[in-house]
């Protein structure tokens, strides 16, 4: 094992660390929204700002990956993990959304509970594609990915409970019309980032 | 810049070109189709007849595409090309199924207004794709691109607007249900015209 | 016309056929569950049991991917092959646990059809990837592949039905929400054995 698994010359790093930096900030903010219980034109704003600039970054990613004939790993991963980040702020700017055009007053507190396992699957995203920098970073990376596994999972349990729940109790069809489907995309949050880890396996695997 | 892309002896721009036609068509069918009010059987006939030489279409380029050794451009563009082509027409298919199948016979005049955005974006990516065969359309091109985007946003908007009034004034859950699924498939024809555009500049990209 | 299509020495074919055995067991095990009409905590476990060891089937494959540098086939393939198989197991353990999560005791009959139609497409499937061990099967292949297309066709027109149905006679929202999306995914499944099919039939133009 080398002590570097790329070229030190190349950029694509700092790209994969500033798209990934707009995932966490993205995570946050919306952890932070929900526990105080509104999303008003404000909120709205400020995650499509997040998600706007997130979006830049990975256009970045695409261009030099366009421009460049030789890459530190293979072109459709690089593709796909800009792809897979990507999706992550996009789809908690989506929930925030959703949250806004469904009228939604008063938020649930399992979407509370939600958004502390997103910002952590999130920020062990970050951490992973961190990682990548340097060989030395192979164990914390290993780590990472076990435990995005094991959030998904986590995941899983709860929407299902949460799911099960409304439909048991909630006699009103809109109410869940509207909660299952944010249910729903905060479970796809966790799946996206699992997407992640398995980008990052591969990309290691093939490095070793 | 060369005053072509691509060799001229090829025949995959003939193939996208058909391809994208009944992408159009089937655009410009929806929007007659709505403004009418309703749907029947000849018009369910009709859509489908449509995506189904679409279809034939798109096995053709993959076809073409696995018996080519040498590509006018990298073989993962061409396939991506012709499957995000596909879906449009498939989407705008099912949207026009589900009107049949949801029994809806009072079109929603936002879906008049939707139908103009999605045939005017159609066009757009039909000018894009086209345009590749030579690259004196590289103004032209990029300017289809930036105004598919810009519809996406409208898109984006217009299904935000037209939702959350759907959920402020509708009490009936079964209405919503239809609604909500018809207005969130007619902003991914938009998202995937966008997908089409992304595909269509990176191509360019690498060509420069 | 060579009596092999790929190196006898390869395992991948292995692996293939012991990731599709477990999208016939799934299917097979989902037709008899609706049939008996009930899903309890014991099917739950089964199904992800299945769909457990599935998954180390495909990251069987992909680990092998990433370690071989010279592959049977395009590299691409074997990961879409991989991926639509695994959706096949994923999508029939999914409508399982919904028919769990929501709460339903009574499997409406038309789901049983649903199902049966899946098993066939599955075992259509399973014929398909199997035979690519020797060209000998071309034929043989080429006819699960239509098949398989042809039982995509029956579920189309099935959940189209089905759907017109529900929405003409029930006025119970919250019913309507459960079995539509149950119906769509019962013919989501048809869709991805659709999508191995075609994948199938690429890898065999390409040997040609």
């Amino acid at each position: 094992m080398i002590s570097r698994f790329f070229p030190k010359e190349f950029n694509f790093f700092d790209l994969f660390e500033k798209q990934v930096d707009y995932a966490v900030e993205a995570a946050q903010y919306f952890k932070e929204l929900v526990s105080k219980g509104a999303v008003d034109e404000t909120a709205i704003k400020n995650i499509q700002n997040i998600e706007h600039q997130a979006d830049e970054a990975a256009h970045a990613i695409i261009d030099q990956l366009n421009k460049t004939f030789i890459t530190p790993f293979d072109r459709e991963d690089i593709y796909a993990l800009t792809k897979e980040l990507d999706d992550v702020t996009d789809m908690i700017t989506t929930i925030v959304n959703r949250l806004k055009v469904y009228g939604i007053t008063a938020i649930d507190k399992d979407l509370v509970k939600f958004s502390v396992v997103i910002d952590e699957s999130v920020r062990g995203v970050a951490c992973a594609v961190k990682g990548m920098r340097s060989s030395k970073n192979l164990k914390k990376i290993q780590e990472s990915c076990v435990e995005i596994n094991r959030l998904e999972n986590v995941g899983d349990s709860m929407r299902d409970a949460v799911l099960a729940r409304l439909f048991e109790t909630s006699k009103d069809a809109i109410y869940v019309i509207k909660w299952k489907e944010i249910y729903q995309d905060a479970e796809t949050v966790l799946d996206i980032c699992e997407d992640v880890a398995h980008v990052v396996e591969s990309i290691l695997v093939k490095q070793a």
